[in-house]
């Protein structure tokens, strides 16, 4: 509930984890088993359905794990580049800055002496104007420099943990629409738990978020699966 | 440059939808070009390609879109959760959160009268301090309602959009190795092309931006051929 600046980084850093797990683990579930579903409408190997899954895994997990570390270095890239600008016309035209902090106080309800006095608090000196700059004009937080790391790390590893469970099933000797079954049920039980997860940490019902997750799943499977057999209809 | 709520607005918007676009594209142009390269290593027919790689686009583009829709809505019930709690605090504990406005305005450097002065003009009105606390403790902005639609439809179309022109060579009747090589042509110009112009929108180099985004791809594309052609071995 304080605004001290060690508290505000542990939470950021907390969520943007969870974040993290979520995005990896959400499309981990969700395309691995989607597409071995629509495979085993039109083949009969569990076999190649299993290696189009596990080469689905290391690409996805690739592309957004790597994907994650560029996003969090561009909005690093992002943030100081934005924080040079500002810090340049601070030196260039405060005259102008000036006024776009009397303007945000203003938005706040200040008025006549008590708003010069704050404007004149807040520009005497140069870090604290920059930083109320940042996030009461551009909207932007000091972002967490090991978070681009970290970030590629945890949605490619989560991307993989979802991943693997949906493709387990067609690893045994069994005829491909039992592996489809089996994969089918365990997706939706992990789909289930993993959503209900999701919605405890986002502070919304938990039922509600484990049959929206679940429904996301399903309809995207069914797709894969009816457009595959389609496409394979065609020919 | 001006904190008016409607630029705010309209910035917001514009950049919501081009980080929607990059999101879906970077995936789009990535994942099925790698899982069609990891395939192609492993089977002979160009057609299977096809369908798994479209198989892939459907699933990963209602996972993505819906994911997209979902995460949005999920903003927007944190937003206005948060909203209702800072509200009930303000009726329940009104000095509390007085002095929670103190400290934020104490950091920013106002002292004695100026500061006791800002405190009293922000409380004053129920709504601006709703919107203080919101964006200087919570750091949470007001997001915007047709945000969830819209995200889904940039990010499902724009990973359609960039699936599609990775698996065109496969639906020619040539060897599965020449649509590889056609389909790896394609892929990394368009990849090049599309992280210039991502580079551009982020404020960073355009030239390294594409070496990187061209960079993911291959990545991806050479782990999901490697690992299916090692799992194809073992058997």
């Amino acid at each position: 509930m304080h605004p001290h600046p060690a508290n505000t980084e542990a939470h950021f850093t907390g969520s943007a984890v969870v974040r993290d797990v979520i995005i990896g683990m959400s499309d981990g579930l969700t395309v691995p088993f989607a597409l071995a579903a629509g495979l085993a409408g039109v083949v009969t190997s569990s076999f190649l359905v299993l290696v189009a899954g596990l080469a689905e895994i290391v690409a996805g997990s690739i592309a957004m794990g790597l994907g994650g570390y560029l996003a969090a270095r561009s909005d690093q890239e992002h943030y100081h580049a934005e924080l040079a600008r500002e810090e340049r016309e601070i030196q260039a035209v405060p005259e102008l800055e000036t006024q776009e902090v009397r303007e945000v106080l203003a938005g706040y309800g200040l008025r006549d002496e008590p708003l010069e006095n704050a404007v004149g608090a807040i520009t005497a000196d140069h870090r604290r104007w920059l930083d109320f700059m940042m996030r009461n004009e551009l909207n932007l937080e000091p972002p967490d420099p090991r978070r681009a790391r970290n970030s590629a790390a945890t949605i490619g590893f989560s991307y993989i943990a979802g991943g693997i469970l949906p493709l387990a099933p067609y690893a045994f000797k069994v005829p491909v629409m039992t592996a489809l079954l089996w994969s089918a049920v365990l997706t939706l039980v992990a789909l289930l738990v993993f959503g209900a997860v999701k919605g405890r940490f986002a502070g919304v019902s938990m039922a509600k978020a484990a049959l929206q997750t679940a429904l996301v799943g399903s309809l995207a499977a069914s797709a894969a699966y009816f457009l595959a057999r389609l496409v394979n209809g065609l020919v």
